[in-house]
């Protein structure tokens, strides 16, 4: 392992990219090598961004795969749904990558079609990828040549429902999320005259975090429903789960799980309570568990930035190239 | 009935003070009277609250309850829950009274007093009060005397959940609530720098408006589960209700239920899907019903300060005194 | 006058369009006859905007303009700036005119190309335009046929100032606007994620408002320096402008010239110091002044979408069909 | 020097107290010692705040001064304006001392008392004080024992104005301030319901900020008009001031200044223009000048906890230490 490796963002300028970049060019154990972005090639960063200047002011490119592949030890890609299947065969073998898409999350090619509605373009590639749920797959990760990262809501449910996987009989979601999970191009649900005060549910039941869900926790479809939900905040995912288990466990059995799975997990919290203003900024995932009859409510926070995206690929990249799980990661939360 | 009613307010300072003078200062067949407020008296509510000057000039006073009552056809009662039981008995029977705080909503002592944390100093009175959800009590009212105006969550809930009260099995819900329903008076979970942003619940299972729900849909505290959440947001209530029925219905049977019970309902729409930013500012209730295996998701929205509060009360004023049940409601939401 | 005036409105689907609705739905002398959009004619209104079911289920329309014209005593015409120079012709002696957009604000037609960018198509028009200000120029408005109404930033401003109007001899403004007076369609200035939590000045001493504010106050452009700024809000202006006199005035000669000048207007309010909420939802324009030693300091506050646009509009209505000037806009602020 | 000093701070759980704890639990040369609170001693941190468990877990003491100090290599005092001039004679001399709050930051008795409203209860310190305004005064910073760090508002005028200070005839200036500004403690002017669409100016001509930023740039108080307004956002100041110069300059030459002027300095970035989105949470302060006639625009944006204060406060402490001036201030703009 050198000094620091080579790592390259495919898809630097969507707000998952410029995450990715937020941390990285603090990161001890990283040089950034290229930033590829095809719209704004020969462009500098800090032009398009004016939070980024005196921070990186590197510019993008457009170099060929090959070329990207060569010079780097590890590639993020950040590329909108569906874009990645094309890319992944050029990389594939011939150095890491970590895929923040939606492409490689489920093993199941006709999940896909029917989530991501469209045939999948690379169908042999998907048992090649590990699921980068940090907190349950980290022995697979370390091992991993391809990850492919969680989407922002499906990581905050099995945050919450993970440590009962084999005891749900079924669930109920409500996950609220901010606005930045819609992305750095304007459009109608993420407008602010409306968007600043509103709340709104969207795909309820058809949402394609819905099969990554079901594959971790090892649940069908007839066992989980799903109300993903626009609230009026820019970083944050707030999910409320009601559990029903197969088994009658006691509050303090169902703590006693959480306390034992989560041990090695240095993001994990474990609260009496939990709020959202706590984990914005940080790659935090805060989880708090009451019992109700013979339901649990299980509520879990993130930022959908960091833990659902940016600073979990992170995570995974620290677990990959066998730095510290935290590595470039100790961000603080912004309180308030 | 005179052209125009006398109409006084208790506790005109507070949000849901300023909110039925919002609405009473342009209602048709209402004069305003008297407007009480023992901590302001003597001052111009214009002079406490900027948008009020050129609205209503009158001044605050501190009379006594004998007199209020002498010249007002009816009373609207807009005080901190556990205050209007020490002066409802000075009114009861001399003019028509509504109460918007939680005193004399569940006509159970005990329920009031686990749920409120007190003894009820008038629970004599409860049984004179009809339970103001007019949309499901709409005759009661009509020859009512005095009506508990039901709590904003409490509203949004059995707007919800009304139409299928015989079959209800149980119900968990997630109620986000904006932050005017937390007063006027600052403090802590309402302080701008984390409540901008933040995601909170509060009072799980123990909210108190939890027994004026299951007395108006007849469930056991056994078969209903509730989170209400404070959200990044001024006015408003968005629930998501998921119901697990006695009866296996398909979705258009629930939904030709709702269209029937509400079909004399002017403030009552049904949706495809509810956005809280539609109803902001008017006394419309939006409801929007979704079929998940053998669970419905039912979801609500209101301004939880006209249809939770001031306007739903003002709606009960109108059956009441028998003016057309929209007189002076019609608002329009005010959109973005 | 006949009981009711049919109105019709062009580009009913915008932000201004929706705020007329909101207000002319409730009008007591106004019937509204068409709602032109001939992107989205032959749909309903409500189906179209969520808040609008149950408050105005007509449908839109593409009918020829000499239709519209010959069936509406009045027509607002809610475009983007540019496009009523091309429709104007086809009205004006035909029917009233009240156009919202910057097409007949000003006289000068080569203001308007310096400001706006493009010549002007119809420059004869320019002349046939009364400027509607209706605080300054309300006999004027009484008689005309055509009314171009003031663009929200410089009414504000307007107002501010307009007392003062002989004895400015510089003015430095700083004006805050909401997110609405972007527009209802999603761009990058008003994309939620950054617009939440952003001061972005733009425009800086070119904005199009600039040639309406010196044709009104008399002012040349070395006179004044404006810098328009968005702020993180939905609704409202808030503006400060830095006064030079021409003459030593004390603070209380000013504030005389102001009560003197705005004593039979019902929508302006004079206070001590202004705050944006107070206002919101309403036609109220509320003014401040301070003296700062040999400068004046003046604040105002508006709804940018009802005294900045719709409101001010339907005032013009008003007093250009001999109604009480309030009519219709009897609405009052939501607060909070 | 030591590998790492001994830092304590006081009054470490208001909002600049909490901030300080951000980026020092991160900072490579500190090793936090005490953390005084007199209201909370004997409270773990992450009891009190959600965000820091796990971050900083460590109890709140109420040690006497001596002890503190003894064991301290530099102490921040976080309390509010008033409270340090009692505590600063017990330290000053055996420990290095940074104040954040005003009590030293002017020189001069006599604006103390007039700004701040009672008289200076050690007047005879105000001398030992170094103003710590980094980017003007860093060799003075680099020697000093005892730091005053600027006020929010002061810092930003004086990043917008130093490199002006000689030619400055007279400025006007509207800062805009976020409501974490006000501080922890509940308050009417950041109640969520208002806060959250409001804009008010407040204190005008009489902020206590004023003295330092005359001091700072050598003006008189009639040669500078200061409007402070709140707005409607958590974190940040956006200023504008609208600046006359003693000699005819061009934007060229201003500019050059500015770019001379803050050389070395790592945390000024000069831009076309400014957005407040661009440097929340980072330490970064954004300038931007605009000509207009014979004014100049200058506009400046800063976060108001970071480089208005705890940012800006490490940032003397590393100057004062003799660490790399930018060690633990490295976190980038949270963006979006």
């Amino acid at each position: 392992m050198p000094s620091k490796i080579s790592v390259s963002i495919i898809g630097a300028t969507g707000y998952t990219g410029l995450e990715l970049l937020r941390f990285l060019t603090l990161h001890p154990h990283v040089g950034l090598k290229h930033l590829v972005s095809h719209n704004h090639a020969g462009q500098k960063l800090s032009a398009l961004f004016p939070h980024l200047q005196g921070v990186c002011d590197k510019a993008l490119t457009d170099l060929p795969s090959e070329q990207v592949a060569k010079k780097s030890d590890l590639i993020f890609l950040a590329l909108p749904h569906g874009e990645s299947q094309a890319l992944v065969p050029k990389w594939l073998g011939k150095t890491k990558i970590i895929d923040l898409a939606g492409d490689f999350r489920t093993h199941d090619a006709r999940l896909f079609q029917k989530y991501y509605g469209k045939e999948h373009a690379f169908p042999q590639g998907l048992s090649q990828f590990v699921y980068g749920f940090s907190e349950g797959k980290k022995e697979e990760i370390k091992k991993a040549n391809a990850v492919a990262n969680p989407g922002c809501f499906a990581i905050t449910a099995e945050l919450a429902l993970f440590p009962l996987k084999q005891w749900i009989k079924n669930v109920s979601v409500v996950a609220v999320t901010g606005s930045s999970g819609s992305g750095k191009i304007p459009k109608e649900s993420a407008h602010h005259p409306i968007r600043s005060h509103n709340m709104q549910s969207y795909k309820i039941g058809t949402h394609q975090h819905l099969p990554e869900v079901m594959q971790t926790l090892g649940l069908q479809e007839s066992q989980i429903v799903w109300v993903p939900t626009r609230g009026p905040f820019t970083r944050g995912i707030h999910l409320t789960a009601f559990v029903e288990l197969a088994k009658p466990f006691k509050e303090r059995e169902v703590l006693a799980r959480f306390q034992k799975n989560y041990a090695g997990s240095p993001f994990v919290r474990l609260k009496a309570g939990v709020e959202l203003a706590a984990v914005v900024g940080s790659n935090f995932g805060d989880i708090a568990i009451h019992q109700a009859g013979d339901k649990f409510i299980i509520q879990a926070v993130i930022d959908n930035l960091v833990k659902g995206a940016a600073g979990n690929a992170i995570q995974n990249m620290n677990l990959m190239m066998g730095f510290d799980e935290t590595a470039g990661l100790l961000i603080n939360p912004l309180y308030p």
